[in-house]
């Protein structure tokens, strides 16, 4: 299924989007998509119930679900972030091969971990804002796990897959100069605000069947700067969620950014390409939509 | 006012320790205490006139106040979190200048910033678990900051110092493998479950007149570790979070948590001693009251 979340920020309201690229109102069914959602057997069965039968799911206003959901011009309806009430945002760093290349680091012995605050998160076509002071506000498109079942010192990768609920594409902006050359972690560069778009669908995990093989791709004023693959991943997904399940308990709504492939702007050769205000990027993976973002000055 | 929540993890209702050390029930004024309440200036204006006249809120049952909210023995009323749904918690790293000295570090020419989620915050006097294949679980006592009005982008430290809504005790307990040696950032050794004891009570800032003028002490089995005075922060409480707020946007119901003083275990000769379950840690700051924790393995 793809799960969505549509309506002015703040009030977005749940819906599905169906097989005929059709958005329908979900509301009826449930209350929000949220981790409580993903955690109840009984609620997610009736949103599947309803997702078999979309006919009977009424067509949202003032929206065609193709035209809604991809963010192109013209959207009558805002797309918000396919998750309310997430809980903690887990963000891997150095993750994929051709990236840690780029930025002349050695592929890490184990997987890097720093943190987004949920409060980063905005729609997937929503403004993203340049930080005051900042020169160096980057891109990175990730492929988002989303947690469905309670993650505790898990045994194995594949025990671990099994506490996903599914995947949708992240925007994982990040301000190099704040992040690398102002002392303390990355989080100092990471957690702006709008620095996460989320969406425009959480696709559940079984309509994802290999999360290794996805397809990412970024474009910064319709110049293709990321074109990578999952496969490049030195840690795949199920091991991350293992990995991270030794050091923290990852809880249903949670979120896993598993890192970005190679063709950053701080990967370039001076002067680097870094976001400016009115640059537009857009950014894709295989199977999980597309993000459209205008920045401005915060 | 001294506000708190107890009960049951996870069911705590709102309570006030008034001027005679008696817990009171605030859940006929306000339905808890969280960030909405503080943003909410009438909400908050229904709790002070509560205050005033204390008499006419209800006692709770099965505790009076002094002995609930000490944490001592036999006290029959749980004490949670003093704060429900909480934000983020954003930390300050190596804020005091005897703590930078004992663990080898310059004093940092700004503040180092890193997250704890909020899932690892529990009561004062709730279990601490000692994480899976630790070795160097540490102790940490510190003066947490209360986010009440959204701070963006401020302009000094005194116009931070009006975005607080006031003050607690947060035990930011650290695993210092995780934290140092498994590579990426502090946030792999902040994050264990129950790493955030935070209470006994929200302290409102009209209470803490100085901030920079409050004790901080921290005993393990009886033997005091920590005994140290906000006094010593390289960057005191407003500069914090005017610094924080360049970087990112806080909200009501936020939390900093802003250093801890000299006297952990990594700063002790070999062989340090670093705790293991049974394991008793007792923490206070002057006026905000008093923590305890046992600890077990997880």
């Amino acid at each position: 299924m793809k799960l969505l979340r549509v309506g002015a920020a703040g009030s977005e309201r749940p819906a599905l989007l169906d097989a005929d690229g059709v958005l329908r109102d979900l509301s009826g069914v449930v209350p929000d998509i949220d981790g409580a959602l993903l955690a109840d057997e009984e609620a997610l069965g009736r949103v599947r119930a309803a997702a078999d039968a979309p006919g009977e799911l009424p067509v949202l206003d003032g929206a065609d679900g193709a035209h809604g959901a991809d963010g192109a011009d013209g959207a009558e309806l805002r797309i918000g972030p396919p998750l309310a009430r997430i809980g903690k945002i887990v963000c891997i760093g150095l993750n994929y091969h051709d990236h840690a290349r780029e930025t002349g680091a050695e592929p890490p012995a184990e997987p890097v971990i720093f943190f987004k605050a949920a409060d980063t998160v905005v729609g997937p076509n929503d403004t993203v804002l340049v930080p005051r002071g900042s020169t160096k506000t980057d891109w990175e498109v990730e492929l988002a796990v989303v947690i469905g079942r309670t993650a505790r010192y898990l045994g194995s990768a594949e025990e671990a897959l099994g506490h996903v609920a599914g995947y949708a594409v992240a925007h994982d902006v990040s301000e190099r100069e704040f992040q690398i050359e102002r002392g303390g972690t990355w989080d100092k560069g990471k957690n702006c605000e709008t620095f996460n778009p989320l969406g425009p669908w959480l696709v559940t995990a079984d309509e994802v069947p290999d999360p290794q093989d996805l397809s990412l791709r970024l474009w910064v004023n319709g110049e293709l700067q990321q074109d990578g693959t999952t496969a490049e991943q030195i840690f795949p997904v199920g091991e991350v969620v293992r990995y991270v399940s030794q050091f923290m308990t990852l809880y249903p709504g949670d979120v896993i950014n598993t890192g970005t492939p190679a063709g950053v702007a701080m990967g370039r050769p001076e002067p680097k390409p870094y976001l400016r205000a009115g640059d537009v990027v857009e950014l894709e993976i295989g199977g999980l939509g597309r993000q459209r973002q205008v920045l401005r000055d915060a």
